[in-house]
């Protein structure tokens, strides 16, 4: 009898052993796949985009799904940014479609230089972007400007002598 | 007289060409440094990502001025997720500070398999996030579940057999 409570215990720590391994190597890693914008007009905000910004695209695609019209731009280092529309992210996670908000989250593109800030802000206005802080000294003793895109969302353009981009 | 036209003629060519590379090579690139989330608490945001989701971080900083209290995570791949006031982010930005409104984006995270969006799942649940949709049969051929963060801030935990992390 002791003989199997000894087995019976040693089976239970193995198997509590290897569930904990499997808790472990299923928490959330340090990383994300995808960042979704939500937009009014689809099509505008993919040619802003995709032309005005000049970012590489396959196009809108998921037209064979009522409500999966959606862009994606495969940008470096593996992160999609994707542009989907409000209505269609409402009903997908079930919430109430809420209105425009600028100051819910912004994007930081960093620069190798100063230059590099007031190009990329003169390339966002001409692509038709609202400019909201031309670009100035930053409190943090950087160099930087903020625009929003069609559809409200935050880009901050920043120099930072301490980020540089490396490739 | 004519020797020096084309003299001229040549040196504008040349510069003409060069301003046009430089201009080229300022252009955006594609890809972004950082993902900042506005929020309204930052203790309260914090412990969530870093505690509850497990996003390692060396914690508040930037206390030395006035509006710079954030928090960064350095992700994988380069990417680095930030924390940051809406009153600071408004404040910065020079924006009038809108509403919290959960449709404006969402953030993706594609899994290896389904147990694991179960179990990413249950581990924001238990740090304190809103379900917002279970994990289910998403409508796209995969599966996946919705939740918010403290501020309201979408996340989509989801497995896609046509896009799965390599890593």
């Amino acid at each position: 009898m002791i003989k199997y409570s000894i087995l019976f215990t040693l089976a239970f720590v193995t198997l509590a052993g290897f569930v904990q391994v499997q808790k472990f190597n299923n928490k959330m890693e340090s990383r994300f796949t995808t960042l979704t914008l939500s937009v009014d007009d689809l099509e505008k905000s993919y040619k802003f985009y995709h032309e005005g910004l000049g970012l590489p695209s396959k196009g809108i695609i998921g037209k064979e799904f009522e409500h999966g019209d959606v862009a994606f731009f495969d940008l470096k280092n593996g992160v999609i940014l994707a542009l989907f529309s409000r209505d269609n992210l409402a009903w997908d996670s079930q919430l109430k479609k809420g209105k425009p908000s600028s100051t819910e989250f912004s994007i930081g593109y960093n620069t190798r230089n100063k230059t590099e800030v007031d190009s990329i802000m003169a390339q966002a206005k001409s692509a038709g972007a609202n400019i909201v802080k031309p670009a100035q000294k930053t409190f943090w003793g950087g160099y930087g400007g903020y625009f929003r895109d069609p559809d409200g969302h935050l880009w901050e353009i920043a120099f930072n002598p301490d980020l540089i981009p490396q490739e």
